[in-house]
C-alpha cells in the first residue's frame, strides 16, 4: 500500500515538473517493518563508501552497492524511538534524500525515523484530545527585530475564556530553531498525552528561538522583556513566578540556569537537561557565586538537572551538581542511560511535565 | 556581523557535537548583497560538474571550484522574490547543506532564496498586526486517521469571541505538503500586509494536507465531512456558502475545481491558480459536464483561473478556459508572466484575497 501511494505520487510529480524528469529514481527509504527493523537505501552509482550514520547505532555502518548503484543497509531490532540519522558519502553527510521528515537544525542535516513499535510511547500520536501549536511573530524591543516563537496550548484551550494557564518556557539546543521541541522533540503529543492521563497540569509550552547571533549575552533580557510579556498580553497567563517554569536543552539547559538563578523572582522551576555550561555567560553567573540559598530554596519549587551517562556533557553536569550542592542549593536530578540526544530529550521533558505546578 | 554570528554558532556547536568535527567546513550560502546578486558556495573537491539550479535563471548555471575543493557562483540582479533552487552535482541534485530554509515538499529537495529588496513587497515581514498560523490535528472518518492542517487566523482573532469569519480553503501543489503555503508562499504574512492595507476582509485560511495516497478520488469527502465541520465545530466560522471559499494550486488547483464543481451548494468562491486537470478525477467531473449555468453563475461570486505564460500547463489552462465558456460559466482570468512557480502562486494568492467575501 506505502509502495503503491509513492508510486502514483511519483508518477504525478513526474507529469509536474520538468526538472522531476531529471531526478534520480525513487527509492523507499527509510524502510521501518513490523518487527522494528529498518533498510535504508541510498543512491550513489559514483560513490566509494557510504556510511549510515545514526543514533540507534554505536558506530557507523557501511552500506552495500548493489549493480543498479544503490546502496542499502537492514538494521534489526531497533527500540522504537524516533531516530536522526545520515548518510556519509564518501565522507560527506548527507540527509536521506528519500525522507521528507528532516531534523530542524541550522548547522547538520540530519534526517529522521520513526520506529513505533506496538505500544504507544509517550510520544505517539494517541486517540485522545490534542493541543495546538501557534506560529506566532512578536517585536523583540531587545532585538529590534520581530521574531517567531511557538506557542503550546492544551486541548480546550480558549483564548478568549476566563481559565488561566501557568507557563513552561522551554528553550531549544545550540543549533537547533524554535521548531526543534515541535518537529522532533513532539512536545505537543507528549503534553496531550499526559494531560489525558491527568499526569500533568493543563499549560502553556512557549518555545522562543534562543540563537540571538553575536551578542548571547541578551538572550535572558529577550525571554524576561519580550517573551514574557508577549505571552502575558496574548495568553491568559499566570503572572506570578508560581506559575512560571523554565526548560532547555544543552545550550538551552544552560541558558535555562543562566535566567532562572539571574531571576529567581520569576520562576519557580528550573528544569536543565544536559547543560552545556562552558560558556562566558554561566562562568560569569557562576563563578564565585554567593546565593541566598535559604532564599532561592524557598523561592524554587522544583529544580532539576537531567543528564544521560553517555553523554559527552555528563562529566560536566556532575560538576555543575557539585557547586549547586556546595552552595547549598536543593536539586534533584534524572542521571539515565543514553547520550547527547533528542531520545534522551524527551524522556527529561516527560519526567518533569508532571512535576511542574502541583 | 552576520558572518562572525555563523562564526561563534560553528564555534560553540564544534564543541558539542562529536559528529560535527567531522563536518565539512562552513560556507556562507547563499549570499545575497545589497545590490540584489547572490552568490551561492557548495563545498565538493571531488565533484566533477556542480550546476546552479534555480528559478531566476532560464537555464542550469556551472559553478567554478577554487583550490579548496569550494564551488561558487554570483548571479547579478536578482529581481526580489523568493526562489528555490538547489546543486546538480555530478548528475544528482541537492539542496544547499548551508542553508536552513528549505523547500516543504515531498519530492524535490530545494532550498530556498529570499531576495528581500529595498522596497517591502506583499510577502515581506512588515512592521503592521501579525495573525498567526496553528498546527491543528484532527480527525479524519474519511481517511480513518489522524491528520494535520494549518490555520491562519488573522490579527485581533479571539477564538471565544462574537466575531465570526468567512473561510477560504487553500490547496497545496501535487509533491507539497499542508506547510507549503506557510512555509513557501507565506500566506501569513500576505494576509497581514493586506489587512494592515484595509484591501482584504479580515478572513480563516485553512490549509489542509491534500495527499491522500492511493485514493485520490476520496480528497473532496475529506474536505467537505471532514475539514469543513473541523473548522466549523472549533472556530468562530461563517457557515453559510458566501462565506466560504476555495483557492489550490497545481494539483490543488485540480482539486480546487473538482470539488468546487461538484460543491456549488457549499462554496462561492472557486480560484484554480495554474490547475493540473489531466486527472481521472476532472475528467470524471468535467467530460459531458452538462451544468445549470445559469444556477452556478448566480451561485458563484468569484471563479477565477490564474496562470503563467510560461507555465507548462498555459495550453492546458487555456483549454479549461474553453471548456468553461462553452459551459456559460462565467470565469475571470489572470494570465500573467512567468512560470510553474510559488513566485506566480504568492501573486495569485494576493490578487484574489481582496476579491473574497466582498
Amino acid at each position: 500500500m506505502k509502495t503503491i501511494t509513492y508510486i502514483i505520487l511519483i508518477l504525478a510529480y513526474s507529469c509536474l515538473s520538468a526538472s522531476a524528469q531529471q531526478r534520480a529514481p525513487y527509492l523507499i527509504s527509510p524502510d521501518v517493518q513490523p518487527d522494528n527493523s529498518i533498510t535504508f537505501r541510498f543512491l550513489a552509482p559514483n560513490a566509494k563508501v557510504v556510511l549510515l550514520d545514526a543514533q540507534f547505532l554505536d558506530k557507523k555502518e557501511p552500506l552495500t552497492k548493489d549493480a543498479s548503484g544503490a546502496w542499502s543497509i537492514t538494521v534489526p531490532n531497533i527500540k522504537p524511538d524516533i531516530y536522526p540519522y545520515c548518510f556519509v558519502v564518501d565522507g560527506n553527510s548527507v540527509a536521506d534524500p528519500n525522507n521528507t521528515y528532516l531534523f530542524a537544525n541550522e548547522r547538520f542535516k540530519f534526517s529522521l525515523v520513526d520506529v513505533v513499535g506496538n505500544e504507544p510511547l509517550i510520544h505517539s500520536l494517541q486517540n485522545v484530545p490534542h493541543g495546538k501549536i501557534s506560529y506566532r511573530l512578536y517585536k523583540s524591543g531587545t532585538l529590534g527585530t520581530t521574531r517567531q516563537l511557538l506557542v503550546y496550548t492544551p486541548p480546550g484551550f480558549a483564548a478568549g475564556g476566563k481559565k488561566k494557564y501557568p507557563v513552561l518556557y522551554l528553550i531549544h539546543g545550540g543549533s537547533d530553531t524554535e521548531e526543534t521541541w515541535f518537529k522532533v522533540g513532539r512536545v505537543n503529543l507528549i503534553a496531550d498525552n499526559l494531560i489525558a492521563q491527568h499526569k500533568m497540569v493543563p499549560m502553556l509550552i512557549v518555545m522562543p528561538y534562543a540563537n540571538v547571533g553575536f551578542r548571547k549575552d541578551v538572550f535572558p533580557k529577550e525571554v524576561v522583556n519580550d517573551v514574557i510579556p508577549f505571552i502575558q498580553d496574548n495568553y491568559p497567563a499566570y503572572t506570578d513566578s508560581r506559575n512560571r517554569a523554565i526548560a532547555g536543552f544543552s545550550v538551552g539547559g544552560g541558558q535555562t540556569l543562566d535566567i532562572g538563578f539571574t531571576n529567581p523572582d520569576k520562576f519557580s522551576y528550573v528544569c536543565a537537561y544536559a547543560p552545556y555550561t562552558a560558556t562566558d555567560e554561566f562562568k560569569g553567573i557562576f563563578t564565585n557565586w554567593n546565593p541566598d540559598a535559604a532564599q532561592i530554596n524557598k523561592q524554587l519549587k522544583l529544580f532539576t538537572l537531567s543528564i544521560g551517562k553517555s553523554d559527552f556533557l555528563y562529566e560536566s553536569v556532575k560538576q555543575n551538581i557539585v557547586m549547586f550542592k556546595e552552595k547549598n542549593i536543593k536539586l534533584d536530578t534524572l542521571i539515565v542511560s543514553g547520550g547527547h540526544t533528542w531520545m534522551n530529550c524527551k524522556l527529561y521533558l516527560a519526567n518533569t511535565l508532571p512535576r511542574l505546578f502541583k
